[in-house]
């Protein structure tokens, strides 16, 4: 890294105001300036293609019993270093990531005037040589550095406290960081929420975010929504030019998650921090970072998609062998329980208290799904059709009334009800090759896990489990604490490294939404954390649209159990009244394996309905978890997606095209294939008359001979979707099949 | 138990108020009446010796997002019943127990009119077919059952919520128990604080009780006063006509400490609960009861200390293997840090983050008291004394910066500092038959402690530990929770009962005060919770009266870790500049050792302070901790105390007698000894021109033949007090010595 220090030139300028600070990107599209206006304020600004994407900006903190560090600021000292290298994932949509950018770190200070606050923390009661009496001094000097890295594809920035004497610990009661946007851009959001990411996306101008309509949403199991015009990021956008453009946040450790205040007049945005249970944001011991803030941009939707940028500005992995951490399909004890086939709950008794219970004197309500005959069908199921993992929900006593009632002690997770044999199913899956998936679900209670964590984990490797579906549905105990605040965002992070000294991997249901950690944890394999193919099974469900704008918006973030494969797309099947249906067609929920990527990916409808229809369950056999390459081919948030992924070492192609609503033809060039080679493309298409709302299970299988000269077109019906594999072709394959 | 169940006799009588339902005490010396009042008020009203000493007071709830339980009850049932026995406890001040009351129970029913309210939680996004559906009913009909226990020194009673469907999950947003006295009486008070019992006692009348003088107690280490007429329990009072009343609390559990409200117009008492970090008191699920509130009543001062009231309304201990639970004495690497000698810190940095921190690499201060090098000596010195264990503070890395940051993670609880080896100490203790006692200060971050729990007492086990101290001086984190809230009263417990799952007995510093718990879970040997000996090192510390309203009030709840017996009782000994000392003589000091109960004494003084004075230090020797018998000779709250303890299974006996700033002549009738022995007593008095203020540390040290007709009068010093030890006389002592 190259450090070009400027300290006694900025030094002679630093009372200046208005000096402008200006770097590029590697390639030059991108322009990035700071500079502080006459008040001393930090401000930046960034272009693209010599455009304003980002108008000039403010930048800074109001500090709890502190002069607020907005303004008054000189510059300290300037850095200006690059960076281009290379490094590896443990897993993920390609096999080499290219992290090249060009750095500007400024670091200012500011000296104010503190006025004496009464605390409540008084003297301590016990000698110690090292107490801090820095609260009595009048003046408080204390500094800053805003480091910013320019990409080829977008901006990152963060803010760093380095340690110094008069900031040592300190509580942000709220982060003014703006993004002044340039115009009323259409925007793909959801309200911002201190609770939940589980939203529809709303799609407006975006003047007309009103997240007031969050409290229609009451499918979903508990909102705290905070101010009308608040979204949540990951946030999309497409300028009236043409000009996409995703604002998220990357690295969010020990720190609230970020919310965007619109402006609706001006089309500026603020930062907003998710609370704690007294209000702070975020309390901070210098030297301290906050996560990097991300503005990705592009005139070409498919390099939003392709953006490594998050992935980039979070840490390399923290786990040193990760031989153990394996990307994997599963099946669940799961869907049964959505379409209500079967219950999570052993009794129907609501009242039970979990330490005073007798578990074994409860009355079966003979519809409890994690019994072992039934687990023992999914094992069989998992075996023979090469499924790594069968999770079971609902195997652990407490789920009788373990809903909405913010109660702190709801599971112990290591006592089974009594129809689960827990021995018996290891020595079984382990027979069968196939292995349990264990599941956490909290109901909120995060302080009663933290206490039960290490109990429940050698637990799991006790009984032959190497992963947890963990679930956070419920008001978070300790009370007052919300799934996005500081104490969960550290919580989340906390299982997460326990378990990986347990070689346990995660997978975290409505945790806060991910800021490329996987990077740091690769253990860490995929979150839910949005609205996923559940809510399709008892809700208004996720329009077709829904799986078009995901990538964009919760996907920048990191991988989505988003639970694909629903195979019995209307919900009357098994229910003559119900209404519910999952908004795409069969094909469509093939195409999600590949356009919604995760390591971990289930096929979440039931074993009876897949051996119904085995032709177009092969792509789910043959789909793969973990990849070489990706590339993304076409894109357009909220209408439609189309991306081909390599297989890890091997020479095998999946293609995944979804739409929204719309019908419309998808052109799938395959000159990303082997030159001179013959490849055998099996195409799962939308039959002819399908379309998501009367025919949506409709399809077609066909297989050709194809090469890097091919362009597939292949229709997706209203709601559908297409998968194409494409494997190396057999010498019987050049004879029996034919040319596309 | 005899039970006479009035059902069908009291539904005819329900709807008529002011029917009354009146019961004995056994010895008929209290009378305990319930009634309710026109508009359906719980009203219950207590007599001592046919004079009213709780006029008619009202009791009852209000709850969150409910109508108030409070008002509208009719009579549903009415129980009477009565129990007689004895137990043992597993230590204690006596041998046997009696628990013997008259009991009524009185289940009432309310049908109120609920307003739909909206609530935060929705729907599920899960199918339960258990969910509750109370929610929209438009009246409810909820029960509530009151239960008092009528014993010969007092009145327990409590508020069950028995199971039923109406109320099930629900929120006690406040408790409204009245204790309407019957005058303005003396009282024995500390302001009530969420979060501390480390003020001075104040006596005053009840109406002059004003909280605020907390505001000034700046010596404190984390203060929550928040209302100025409220005050502590166990408050302790004293009628104009010789009445001694106390009023507390029994088995706190799964509820929040309860204060005193004080109208000072009607001398009316009414509870407040210790709130949550969102401002709420208790979350309940039915079966659900409160702790007992407890007021015990004498014509004899004597009587409030020997009543065992508050350990008969505990549970019975759940532990069921008790032989490793051992009453012991202590010295620790502590007061040398309290008198600014060593510190807990090893290095004088200040800016520590305990994750990422090189504690290897720190510059060491050269005071560190934990060094392996001092607890040897420790070890050697409570080796040759005969002392238990060797308590070690500030043994593991966190110390630089531990105190009034608010910082979740301060200490690991496992990780030594480099100059404390903990195998070489194990190995060493275990050599000269010492056991040494854990430290794990927590800084109030119980979140911290819980995650790490497991750990840390499995680190203690593999090290030789059987004992620890914890600390919680600090702001709590789940921020916004208080010492005395629900959360924190569950989170003693919990570290209560992993530490009986590893063996390990506790004596907690900062927490809840003591209600009695010590007989369900009796490896919680001790707690400190009030203003002890340490703040005379470093604070105007307590008054020479401190130890005699301790009894009184903080003892009542159970045993305290005072850590007397501190030979060089002026702090200008450490340094010429310091003015503060301990406020009693040397030889009261020997004496707190049997008026301040705890089957955990420490040895609080330094090893080389107790060689000067090996003379007097054998009193600390002899001094039992566990007893088969006690007699309170003489005691005023205020002003003076004489208890004689019989030691557990051996013809020994102890006496200890105190006053407070006024000199007194202590009368101490050897009546208890048995008849036809003669013993030596060893008498341990303040010398003739002893005082607390110039000449604390003279004392006179005799041994006389005594038996049962012996009647001891020793001159108490103002700030004095004498300790006598009393043992069968050999055929040596009986040529030696003389009579009394």
């Amino acid at each position: 890294m190259k450090k070009i220090t400027l300290i006694l030139f900025l030094l002679m300028l630093s009372a200046v105001s208005g000096f402008t600070q200006t770097i590029q990107s590697p390639s030059g599209n991108f322009s990035l300036s700071f500079k502080l206006s006459e008040a001393g304020e930090p401000v930046y600004q960034l272009s693209y293609k010599s455009k304003a994407v980002i108008k000039e900006s403010k930048m800074g903190f109001e500090i709890k019993n502190q002069p607020a560090l907005l303004k008054g600021f000189i510059i300290l000292e300037t850095n200006n270093s690059e960076k281009n290298e290379t490094w590896n994932p443990v897993w993920g949509e390609v096999k080499t990531i290219r992290n090249q950018y060009k750095e500007l770190a400024v670091t200012l200070q500011q000296i104010a005037t503190i006025e004496p606050t009464s605390t409540t923390v008084a003297n301590t009661d016990v000698f110690n040589s090292s107490n801090d009496a820095s609260a009595k001094v009048p003046k408080v000097t204390r500094k800053i550095t805003i480091r910013f890295r320019l990409f080829d594809d977008g901006l990152g920035f963060r803010y760093e406290f380095p340690e110094q004497s008069e900031l040592k610990y300190f509580t942000v009661a709220e982060e003014k960081t703006e993004f002044n946007l340039t115009g009323d851009h259409k925007t793909f959001w959801i309200p911002g929420d201190y609770d939940t990411n589980e939203y529809a996306y709303n799609t407006t101008k975006l003047s007309e975010i009103d997240a007031s309509i969050g409290k229609k949403a009451t499918e979903i199991a508990v909102r705290a929504l905070f101010a009308d015009h608040a979204a949540q990021t990951p946030l999309m956008m497409k300028s009236g030019d043409g000009l996409y453009i995703n604002i998220h946040e990357a690295a969010l450790v020990n720190y609230p998650a970020m919310y965007l205040m619109v402006n609706r007049q001006t089309f500026g945005l603020t930062t907003h921090l998710a609370p704690n249970a007294v209000g702070n944001a975020a309390f901070l011991q210098t030297p301290a970072k906050t996560p990097w803030r991300t503005i990705i941009i592009s005139d070409k939707a498919t390099d939003i998609l392709a953006s490594k940028t998050i992935l980039n500005l979070n840490e390399p992995t923290k786990i040193k062998d990760t031989s153990w951490i394996k990307p994997q399909k599963m099946i669940g004890v799961w869907w049964e329980m959505h379409v209500g086939k079967a219950t999570w709950n052993y009794s129907d008794t609501n009242n039970v208290i979990l330490t005073n219970t007798d578990w074994k004197s409860l009355k079966p309500n003979g519809k409890h799904g994690a019994n072992t005959a039934n687990v023992k069908r999914y094992v069989d199921f998992a075996s023979k059709n090469g499924i790594d993992g069968v999770l079971v929900e609902g195997w652990n006593v407490g789920w009788e009334d373990w809903f909405g009632n913010w109660k702190e002690e709801v599971f112990d997770f290591v006592t089974p009800y009594p129809d689960f044999d827990v021995k018996e199913l290891q020595n079984y899956a382990a027979q069968k090759k196939v292995k349990l998936i264990m599941h956490h679900e909290t109901s909120g209670s995060a302080s009663n896990y933290e206490r039960r964590l290490d109990e429940a984990f050698r637990f799991m490797k006790a009984n032959g489990y190497d992963a947890v579906k963990t679930g956070y549905v419920g008001k978070i105990v300790p009370r007052g604490e919300y799934h996005d605040g500081q104490m969960m965002v550290n919580h989340y992070i906390h299982v997460t490294e326990t378990a990986a000294d347990y070689k346990i991997m995660i997978d975290a249901h409505e945790p806060v939404r991910p800021t490329g950690l996987q990077r740091t944890f690769p253990n860490w394999l995929a979150s839910e954390a949005a609205r996923g193919n559940e809510f399709n099974a008892w809700s208004v469900g996720n329009p077709p649209e829904h799986e078009t704008i995901l990538p964009f918006t919760r996907l920048m973030g990191g991988p989505m159990d988003y639970t694909p494969g629903i195979f019995e797309v209307k919900m009357n099947r098994y229910d003559a009244n119900k209404k519910e249906q999952v908004h795409t067609t069969l094909a469509k929920q093939l195409a999600l394996y590949v356009t919604m990527y995760s390591p971990l990916q289930m096929a979440a409808d039931l074993p009876e309905n897949y051996e119904k229809r085995s032709d177009a369950f092969q792509f789910i056999r043959d789909v793969a978890v973990d990849w070489d390459d990706t590339r993304i081919l076409e894109a357009e948030p909220g209408d439609y997606l189309t991306i081909a992924r390599k297989a890890k070492s091997k020479d095998e192609w999946f293609v995944g095209a979804i739409t929204d609503e719309n019908s419309r033809m998808a052109n799938i060039s395959l000159d990303f294939l082997m030159p001179n080679s013959q490849y055998v493309a099996t195409i799962y298409a939308d039959a002819k008359d399908s379309n998501w709302q009367n025919n949506p299970t409709a399809y077609e299988i066909k297989s050709y001979l194809v090469n890097n000269q091919t362009a597939l077109k292949i229709a997706l019906a209203n709601g559908g979707g297409a998968a194409v594999s494409i494997k190396a072709a057999s010498g019987d394959d050049l004879k029996k099949l034919k040319n596309y």
